[in-house]
């Protein structure tokens, strides 16, 4: 099978520009594609706060619940907040749109570098979130999370290289169903309550939950249960989805999700509180709560399944996101160009790669634990939160006529937001926290490294009217590796080009090589298939590189005939299916790169290619 | 900085062919240099055999014993096989040489395969373990496991491609050291012992562990335990670097590491039982014992220490061991050439890359535990053994003389490692081990294809005066991908070479693409920058598969023009910095790529470079 029809297989027929147009979405189906992100963090949230309570004694777990009350109340600012952002950035209010448009390149690129920092946490917090609902009901498979994961993302990256969009439909049901199920399990847990019959886990005898509950504990426990706010923004970049009046139906949808998101939050924090709930870690609280509701039913696996299903939609969700802001990145210079690239299928496929191996590679070294990843995650989302917040504030100033209302309350998530990243940011910083400080440095330092280069690139580029000379007479140096069928083409093709002068040359690793490609090369002239003028210059290399041997011929050579234009033939065999390739040309590979790299070297490359055929 | 300054910085100066020979070694030296592998097994073993005897409930912990006893009788019938081994094969008894001297081509593969997963095995077994001695000192750091692991072996893939070897003499110091510290803990304990001062842990109450000890848990336990064995081959694969009687010393060598093995072995697992120690997620049976004896003091952190050391030197041996098999591997046609190549520093730089990715992937996999990994490891081990002393069974049929005694020894070595094998594939069939049958056989299936292609490709490049035709006239095609300066310098490379016919053409996505090229390239005529009677043609592909669109017009112009030899003239534009490279040229690649791929395609490439100055 060839590698064309491989890739017709994993992704499918192309799609013509022309078709690439957006469907537009009701708003329940608006709520339902753009909320997952949101809604599925309140599988983790509740576990988080008391993950951190735990440390200061188990009679600390019921502070969860005000800390979830606190925390609902913030999920209101910011949704408020971010209802701005969708009148004032119908278009897709990113962070880096806002921070560009309203700040400067500095905090545009801060909030650029954390947004991609966050997709990528979010596919890799989602699939160990979703891998952790999965385990607390198989348990076997817990040792073996960190495979399934890196197997489901393999799975989310072919499913968008093949080109689903984030708009599908389909992916409305699942956000149905989940809030379906966790209302039905509420409403059940309510009647257990009201009955007296809810079950209740049995506490340790006290003296084995004794501790101190200091206000950095309690402000970690915040900090902790914040990541149920992660995911909010995602209606605000999808604007343009919604059918019109696009700005007052998402405003609308947010408002809602936002309403679903902190009532499902405070119900599970609550019945965790209810059912004397502990974190364990190989069993989630909702896993547990569900469990401890409908024993190992039926109903028990709907819940763990739901779980399982909406994580790995929300991890689904970067896939649309990340490349779009790759690509625009890309546009404005400050990414490599490949994220412009738009696929076969129409989706940036280099940008999807790199999200799907970033994910992977976090979620192998954190060992596939949400919890670990969490921190960097909080930390991220809440810069980002911070910066849009503050961009949005001089975007009011900008505009004429009164908008004190509007500056009052993006003030207002501007100050409550920044709080929660300082409050996360100090609180998780030696669980990892801190290193969200260098990433961010880095990525920023590299994009600005990669825009100097394409701005200083394109003035080189420019036609000036200066240009480096060109020898109308060529010499011609052919690279021989062995002594074979393929080698007497590439002569052939090298004299049918009638070059001034023609030179081939071998690079010899051993005694044993130099003599036998002496022998052949002899053999042959006295057949008549070499010219009986070639000389083969053999070189031999001690340091067994043929690299730089190659790379000091042929700088003798461009001094030599400094009155010719340079011309290296390198002959690449070609077999004739696509997975023998590597057993092929490497050296030849190594070569060419390291003649283009030389600066001093000023040549142009014949690739005679001897294909094979079966 | 350039890269080749980087590479230089990294690896240090190259070593000339003739200054690559062996060191001698002392016995001394030889036993610690060729002893780590299998010394530090009993880093793990024990615990291995109390983690299987758990399960079954903490009363028959002291089950341990015994079976240590067994295992410790095992080593030697091993280590006496080994023995025969070396005297056979004193050029280096690897199974694949083994099984390919006396058995069959099949039989040698599988040899082959199980060696080489073994070598990356014994990476990231030692890797995790060692980690594990560290994290069980300074407990913070165990969340971290993964990330200090795939740290260490980017260390050790560094110093192995600077071109440290397994002889170099500074290796044998840590085994002393570690065989004294070791010595020095067991005397220590052994005096407490007699005082009756050593310390006991408390076991909780009776009623806990209760639980039946089946035939399959003992055997469970017993083939944990074999993990003691692992690298005890070790020493006849390096015969030669004794010093005359090369295999009287390395037999006495073996003989000596064996008993030491034993040894230390049977004093971990007997202090472990005498202390009522029970395995821990988070803290190492070995660690356990030492901070009994030495609380947290300096003789504690000396022991977590030397532990970390050895095995750290136990992952480096297969950076010694897996590049040789590997190229000699690739000698024989079975795997890519690239194996074969002797870098700059004398080593086999391919195979070490190879060698230390597939360690990484595979601690980051496995969540960088070492219990998670040993089961795979241990079938591979005594498969490998198992082919060996079936190979020598053989070998010692075909020498001429009576050889009873030596064929009775390598049965006996047969039947014991045959059975370990058995007993240990099917009590961690479930555990892991079936992976090790679907990764040998593809392994296997790969090195038979590699094989069959490059037999089928030195016949077809044999010189066999069938000669493709070359045709003197040329056609070029110009690939112009934006209309600047680099472009123009193009298309005055192409005339220099004075084609019959010379096109350039241009691949459109979108529009607006069309418009801008084709109002430039007629700017340019116009200033008479691109000759006049030179047509751009503009190609539109709705798909934005600018591969696809050049692969179809290169095949239009390959019929049109099909008395001449086509050339494609592609650009590539070399920036002054080596990191900035990725920022360009990526489609002219793919482009390259592709018509190197396509078999209906009969062309030559000219690369012409436009190097860019700073």
């Amino acid at each position: 099978m060839h590698v064309r029809s491989i890739k017709e297989w994993c992704l499918g027929k192309p799609l013509p520009t022309r078709e690439m147009k957006h469907e537009r979405v009701t708003n329940a189906e608006g709520l339902a594609i753009f909320g997952t992100d949101s809604v599925s963090s309140t599988a983790y949230a509740t576990e988080e706060i008391l993950q951190a309570l735990v440390g200061a004694g188990l009679l600390f777990l019921s502070v969860s619940v005000p800390i979830a009350i606190v925390i609902s109340l913030l999920i209101f600012v910011v949704a408020i907040s971010y209802r701005q952002v969708i009148y004032a950035y119908p278009q897709g209010g990113g962070v880096y749109n806002v921070a560009r448009a309203n700040l400067n390149e500095r905090l545009a690129l801060v909030g650029a570098a954390s947004l991609m920092v966050d997709y990528v946490l979010t596919s890799s917090v989602s699939i160990a979130a979703g891998i952790a609902a999965l385990t607390s009901a198989v348990e076997p498979l817990y040792d073996h999370r960190v495979m399934l994961g890196v197997i489901v993302i393999i799975g989310l990256t072919l499913v968008n290289l093949r080109g689903v969009r984030e708009s599908g439909k389909i992916f409305s049901y699942p956000t149905f169903i989940f809030i379906g199920i966790y209302g039905a399990m509420f409403i059940y847990g309510a009647i257990q309550m009201a009955q007296g019959t809810f079950p209740v886990a049995v506490m340790p005898p006290q003296n084995e939950f004794m501790g101190v509950l200091g206000v950095a504990l309690m402000l970690r426990a915040f900090s902790s249960g914040c990541t149920a706010m992660t995911g909010i923004e995602a209606v605000s970049n999808g604007v343009q989805a919604f059918k019109s009046p696009e700005s007052e139906n998402a405003a609308k949808t947010l408002m809602r999700m936002a309403t679903i998101l902190g009532t499902i939050f405070l119900g599970i924090t609550f019945m965790a509180w209810y059912g004397n709930i502990r974190p364990m870690e190989t069993e989630t609280v909702i896993s547990q709560i569900a469990r401890s509701l409908f024993g190992s039913g039926i109903c028990y696996y709907l819940v763990q399944g739901i779980t399982l299903i909406i994580l790995t939609l929300a991890a689904n969700t970067p896939f649309a996101g990340f490349p779009r802001v790759a690509s625009q990145l890309a546009k404005d210079g400050y990414l490599p160009r490949q994220f412009m690239n738009l696929g076969s299928k129409g989706v940036y496929h280099f940008g999807i790669a790199f999200l799907s191996l970033s994910s992977m590679l976090l979620l192998m070294l954190f060992q596939g634990k949400a919890h670990a990843l969490l921190p960097l995650y909080a930390v991220g989302v809440f810069l980002g939160f911070s910066i849009s917040q503050l961009g949005m504030i001089y975007y009011w100033k900008k505009q004429s006529g009164d908008h004190n209302w509007q500056i009052i309350i993006n003030t207002i998530g501007f100050c409550a937001t920044t709080a929660v990243l300082v409050i996360t940011f100090l609180s998780k910083l030696t669980h990892g926290a801190w290193m969200l400080v260098p990433a961010i440095i880095a990525i920023i330092y590299v994009m600005r490294l990669i825009k100097t280069h394409y701005m200083a690139m394109e003035q080189k580029l420019r036609v000036d009217g200066i240009m480096p000379t060109i020898h109308q007479d060529k010499t011609m140096a052919v690279l021989v590796s062995a002594v074979n069928k393929a080698t007497l083409y590439a002569i052939a093709v090298a004299q049918s080009h009638s070059p001034k002068h023609i030179e081939a040359f071998h690079v010899a690793i051993d005694e044993a090589d130099i003599q036998v490609t002496e022998a052949q090369w002899r053999t042959y002239q006295q057949e008549g298939l070499i010219p009986s003028d070639m000389k083969l210059e053999i070189i031999y290399n001690e340091f067994r590189n043929i690299t730089k041997a190659v790379n000091q011929h042929v700088r003798q050579l461009q001094d030599l005939w400094n009155d010719d234009e340079l011309v290296i033939v390198i002959l690449e065999i070609i077999p004739s299916k696509w997975w023998q390739h590597c057993l092929h040309n490497q050296t030849a590979k190594m070569i060419q790169l390291d003649i283009e790299n030389d600066p001093r070297i000023n040549a142009e490359i014949l690739d005679v290619q001897f294909k094979v055929k079966d």
